[in-house]
Formats: structure tokens, sequence, C-alpha cells
């Protein structure tokens, strides 16, 4: 079953029914938006960003990880430029008082790019074509500017209060510590510094589910390389965030490669490859590669009395290193996984299942312990535990049938369910059963550590 | 050497030296009490983290994790109380224009708890006992109360805005989504729920360091029990809490627990324990227990149309569960762990070193692997991949003398050396070297996996 053909609002429900996601504040009629994660959710956010940490950071050698505040001194916001242009172009409907944003009014409306209109023409072409919109007949106001950034205050005293923003990306955070880390780790050229962390964006439309959130998670690797080997960086860096994408189990035919032409390149990049998903509402941006050149820490440096700079022992040189910045959101990530694992398979002419064929490493449990009956529940939670103990995340379910349980742990993704029934006490074995063949094996009990990770194929 | 001999400047020092803490936004002058954590630092928060996940979820099989958001429906904070009550007593002199914390100006002065105190008996105390402050003469102002929550809106109309909160705790994500996980996990009394996350306070006087600053993180869990079976859960957790704290290795001396009188425990409480740790600038609280009783809950259930609330099939009755929270700060406990393990060490009469003592599960990098001379940059490099990609996170030096490279791994906590040498490639073997012992030993490099996994004395 092709993603465009899945039912957008079955998933949410799965997600729901199962403890993945749930809306946010909902017994207060919800916050627009938001949403929370169940203790399936967070178990597979926490697999999702381990992998990322370990693929971006530990096994890259020259990279180091970071963890910088949501709220940081506002000068940061004032010199990379977010304060002045941080924001969306919003018009207003004066019929009905509701404001859009223009460009995607343009964009919808022409299937055209808007990158390359000034705020007038966009302005003049909307109120010349679109005379109705929403339902509703227009007199269309000016565009205006609304900042992205959440705004808050720190201080107690009213007058001095201090004017603060949460951060609407966590990159920032690592250029202005760029000579921090370079020294305290002594690192030479060209090295990365990653970072895994909230950001906030007052998005004016937000939606899809977790798709756009104004509260949501970056994975970010500000990679800095010498000036004239920027290229071979954004290349190395979009190959390994493709690759990163299909080893954590996504379909090839799930995603594709764009190419930012040069009149929709944000105004700090080079060059931008995204990394595109094809969700149920359409294809959308998963991962986005950037060269951002020498823009960031430039920028900082024209504010900042202390300069962002590298000296290169080997040249004599003083170097404003180039920036390429993959950058991938969690909730976003995790929505593409769910959405591209989640199928309804047809077993027999009555019978279908659901299933979430998520990788193995992503499974918020590895293993379900499942006793035939409940005077078994002992002997099948000290092999949970044992399980636990060693890392393979592993539940425990003495409920109802055994086939309701394997289905139940089929819609949760679970890799593996190990039955303990009357013949384990005397033969010290269990039978084990695989999610996606449902073809069972017999094996002995101190040989399920072995037989799991040699069987779990995991890409 | 004991915790309160030691200095804590030098200890800052330390670890901005060595990547493990740096002020927040250093090129822009700081932000007050804001600290961001380098390479070094994130990967141990990350170790406690994962620590603290296996010990209070993972292993307890009756709890599950959590994920709420920071910014929830401005009615949770109407119902929790902490719109009107989660306020500090501000008093300000006229005569040098500052605010300060009431209370605190009384323990500081009497060395008593102001728990008991109205605040006019407060403010006149003051009024009547402390005719100079902060180097100034006094004339105090009336007390009034300052609410501790960020305040920040959402939404593009000024008008329409939302006035919104950032968290000031975990907790009550968790407990507004009680009937949600417990239905969507099936759950059985008692049972726990736990969640890692950010929290912000608008503290009017954080300080010392990363011990209390405005943005931080905690590890809550909260554990819904029987009404009648509150204060066996309660002693469960205060006994797990201690083993949890001594097995990341901080000395059983450097702690001590302290149980609150009734006349200072919280509105919300029925009993309280701190575990406290000695940092050089005192006694602090570390940790905390408190039975919440059913105050939480019943809160909610006041404001919202949704009652929380469990069945309990066995009974047949409807239950508002009691709540244990053992509730922890992230950045506290770094700072105690790095504090703990501190030290500085005479070798002979000469020489001395700085080292992290750190428990081996909590070790940025487990092991360094040091080529002796750099024409063997390259087999060792193979040897450090090969041990990160089987999760023994490490790292590599090729700068210096031996010598100097075992004090700079000595001192940010490494726990294993490898020095690859010229017999290396003959023998199959290096030296590994023991951090706390400084003993070599002569291995094979096959063996270095099952060496590292029997001799890392993990408490």
């Amino acid at each position: 079953m092709k993603n465009k053909d899945k039912d957008m609002n079955e998933i949410i429900n799965h997600l729901k029914t199962f403890g993945f996601v749930f809306q946010s504040s909902e017994i207060y009629g919800g916050l627009s938006n938001t949403w929370d994660y169940g203790p399936l959710g967070i178990l597979l956010i926490n697999n999702i960003k381990k992998n990322w940490w370990k693929k971006f950071i530990t096994l890259e050698s020259k990279n180091v990880g970071f963890d910088s505040k949501v709220i940081l001194n506002s000068k940061v916001w004032q010199s990379s430029g977010h304060l002045q242009n941080f924001a969306d172009p919003l018009i207003e409907n004066k019929i009905n008082n509701k404001r859009y944003r223009a460009d995607h009014i343009y964009e919808e409306i022409t299937n055209q790019n808007s990158s390359s209109l000034t705020d007038k023409e966009l302005e003049n072409w909307i109120k010349e074509n679109v005379k109705e919109y929403d339902n509703s007949k227009t007199d269309w106001t000016e565009i205006k500017h609304f900042n992205l950034m959440f705004k808050t205050a720190q201080g107690v005293v009213e007058q001095t209060k201090n004017q603060l923003y949460l951060r609407p990306e966590t990159a920032q955070g690592i250029f202005i510590n760029f000579n921090n880390v370079q020294r305290a780790m002594r690192l030479k050229l060209p090295f990365g510094i990653g970072q895994i962390g909230k950001s906030f964006r007052n998005e004016v439309t937000p939606g899809n589910f977790i798709f756009r959130t104004r509260e949501f998670e970056q994975m970010e690797l500000e990679y800095f390389t010498f000036p004239n080997d920027d290229e071979n960086a954004y290349k190395y860096y979009v190959e390994k965030s493709k690759n990163f994408i299909l080893d954590l189990g996504i379909n090839k035919e799930s995603i594709r490669l764009r190419i930012h032409s040069e009149d929709e390149l944000a105004h700090y990049a080079k060059a931008t490859t995204d990394i595109e998903f094809e969700f149920p509402f359409g294809w959308g941006e998963l991962m986005g590669i950037a060269n951002r050149t020498d823009f960031d820490l430039k920028a900082h440096n024209k504010f900042s009395d202390i300069e962002l700079k590298y000296f290169d022992q080997e040249s004599n040189q003083t170097i404003i290193p180039y920036v390429i910045e993959p950058s991938v959101g969690v909730d976003r990530l995790m929505l593409a996984i769910i959405v591209d694992s989640f199928c309804i398979e047809q077993i027999d002419q009555k019978d279908s299942r659901i299933i979430m064929k998520l990788d193995y490493k992503l499974c918020p449990y590895k293993v379900c312990v499942l006793p035939l009956v409940k005077a078994q529940s002992l002997q099948s939670k000290k092999i949970m535990e044992y399980l636990n103990e060693n890392d393979i995340e592993t539940n425990f379910d003495e409920s109802g049938s055994i086939g309701k349980r394997y289905r139940r742990q089929d819609a949760i993704g679970t890799f593996w369910c190990i039955t303990y029934d009357y013949d384990s006490d005397i033969d010290n074995s269990v039978t084990i059963r695989n999610r996606d063949t449902m073809k069972q094996e017999r094996i002995k009990i101190d040989q399920i550590i072995d037989y799991i990770n040699k069987n779990s194929n995991t890409k």
C-alpha cells in the first residue's frame, strides 16, 4: 500500500489507541496543533535520536555533540538576522478578519514558487487575482511581516525586564560556541558540532498532525570546513543523510531528493537539498542539507567583540570556516517512520492485521513475553527482566488469547513475541515468533539473546 | 578531599577548559546564570539520563515513559494552582531599588525556616530587624508575590493572542494524561509514568553555577497508588532514589536524607524527603521524594469536564489514586557527580594529577586510544571505530607525549587508555591502563571488549 493511499485519520486514531501520540491538554479542550507523546511514542523517539547520535556524532570521529539553551542572549537573534528576517508575509482579508500566508495563497493557486516576488508584487497579484478565498469575498490589506519567534521576558522588575526569545533553531547556539568547542576539544578543521533539542516557532499555519507544530525537536549538525572544501562536504552529507533515512527502514520509493533552484535558496545558502517524503497529505520536506557558507560566523563577527575564527597551523592563516548543515525534525521524522511502516495486511480471506513494520532498532519494544496461562507469569517476567537488563527493551502481556496478544504486538511493531507454555518448565525452551513472517521457532531460554542478535534483520 | 573543601571556581574553570560547561552566549557577554553544555558535558548528561530511564522506567515493569510539551493549555496552570501560588515573596529596598526574597533574608539571618510565618509577619520582622542589607541602608516596601512562570503568547493577531506559560515542572503534563496513558497501555494500579524534559522558572535569585538555573531539565516519576498503599510506595521510592544516587558512584558521606517537618511541607504534600548533597557552597537539595496524595488529580477534576480517575475491577470501585513523586534535576545531579568525582591526587613528591573518578557507566569516554607515534594512527583509529560500533564510547588522541595524554584523559574521567605501540603490529596486542590504579596490562586486540566488560567495575 502506497503512503498516499493511507488514511491519515486512521493512523492518528491508531496512535492514540495504542499510546503513541495524544492530543496535548486534551482534558482542557487541547491546545491547537499540540501533541504529547505516550509511552510508545517516546520509546520510538528515543530510538530515533539514539540512532542519529550514533551515526552523526559517535561514528563520525571528527564530530562532537553539544547542548545549548533554548533561551539565549537576544543579541544572538539580532546578529543571526532572525529578529529582522525570520518572519512570514501575512495578508489579512478585511471581510472575514482572517490572516493568511501571502506566499502560500500564491503558491496554492499558481502552483509556482513565490520566492522571486517582492512583497509588493505578491500583494498586487493577490489583490488582482483573488477575489474570493476561504469561502469569503475578499478585501485585502497590505502584506505585513510577522516574526515567528516566541517572546518571553526574564527578571523580576517590570521596567528592567529582559526581552528574550525561545530559539527557533538549535544551530545558532552552536555557531556562537565555535571558539569554545574548537579550543576545549582541540579540534582540527574540518569538524562538526551536533545537537538535539527543542525549538519553537509561532507558525501562522501549523498542521498536518505532528508534521508542523509550534514546539518541535531538531537534530542538527553544523559541519565546519575549509572554504574551498565546502562542496565535497556538502555532497558527503547529502549522501549520508539519504542513507541515514533509508537505514531507518524507510522505503526508497517514499523519498526523493529536491535541489533548491537558485531563486528559492535562503539568503544564507549557496546550495540546499531537501529530502522529501511522501505523506498521505502529499510530499513534504523531511530533512534539509544546506551549504550555509561563512554567513553565520561572519554575521556574529559583525556584532560581537570576540571573533569566531580558526587558525590553520599548516597554512599559517586565519580562516572563517564554511558550514554544511544537515538538519532534521524529530517529530516529522517520527511521523514519516510511522506512516511508512503502518500497513494493513490480509492474512487469509477472512482475517487481516494491522502491523507497524518498524526496523528492529526502532521498535518501542523489541520483544513481548507472553505466558500461555497466568500461572506462568513469574517465569515469563524473569525472561522480560533478563532481556531488559541486557538493554533489549521488553514488554509483558498476559491478557486474553495468544492470538489477540499477537495482534496487539503486531499493531505496535514489537519484533518478537516469546510464548512461555506448559513445556517450557520442562525443556527450558520457549516459542519465538517473528512479527513480519509470523513464523515460530522453538529455542532454549538461554539462547534467546543470541537468537535475537542473529535474526533481527536491521538495515 | 571532602566536597566542602573543594574550590568551586577551580572546578568551573576545569569544566570550561575541558569542554564540559561554557557560559552561554559568552561572545555577547553571556546571559545571567545560563550555561551551555560542551561535548563532554552532553555525553555525561546523556549517560545520567540513560541510567535514570533504565532504573525508573525500563526495569520497573509497572512504569512507562512519557513526553508532554513545554507549552500547555493555560488552564493546566490555573487548575494546578501554579498561576495563583507558584510565586516567591519579594521585598524591595527603596534605598538601592533592589528586590530580594523575603524568606531568604529571614533564613539567612536567623538560620531558621520561614515557612510557618505569614507574609505580614515576615515583612514586620524584616522591617524591625534588618536596618542594613547588601551593603546598603534599608527602607523596605511591602512583600509582593512574583510568579515564577515564564510568560509567552501564541497566535498572529495581537488582540486574540493566547497568553501561555513555559512549564515550571514536567509533572502536570503527566497528571493531565493519566486517563490516556492508563487506557492505551491498559495499566493496572499501581503504576508509574515518568518523563525527562526541560522546565523553566523565572527565579529571582538563581545561582551557584548550574545548581539553580532558570532553564533546567527534570527527571520526574509520578507513581500512582491505591490511597491506602501510599506510605509503602513512598518508602520504596525514598529507598530506591537513595540507591539510584549511590549507584551513580556518589559517596555515601556526600549525601544525607532530610525529612520535611510538618510546617514546611508544601500544601499538596503529606510527606517529603529530600536527598541532600554536600556541595562546596554547602548542603543543597539533590532529589526530592514527595507523597502528593490525590491533590493534583483532584485539582484537575475540579476544573475539567473529564474526570481523571481509575476504575478498580476487583473492588468494583472508582478511585482517585495517590501519587508518589521522586523528582530530580539533571543539571544539579550532574554538578553533584562532577563535584564528588573531582580530585587532585598526589602521585609522588613532585607530581600530582587532576582526575574525575567517574563511575564507568557515566564516563563521557570509556576509552581513549593512543598511538605511540603518528604512524600508528590508522590502526589505532580502527580500534576506536570498532569500540564505538559496539557502543563503547571511545576517543582518540595522538598529540604530545603519552604521559601528557594520560593526564588529559584522567582529567576528563576516561576509564581506560589503550596504547598502540611498535609491538602491536606484531603481537596483535595493546597496553591498557586503568584510570584509577594507573596499572597497565598487555592484552590481545580481539580481547579488548571482553577485558573492558570484565574489569570496568561499575557499581
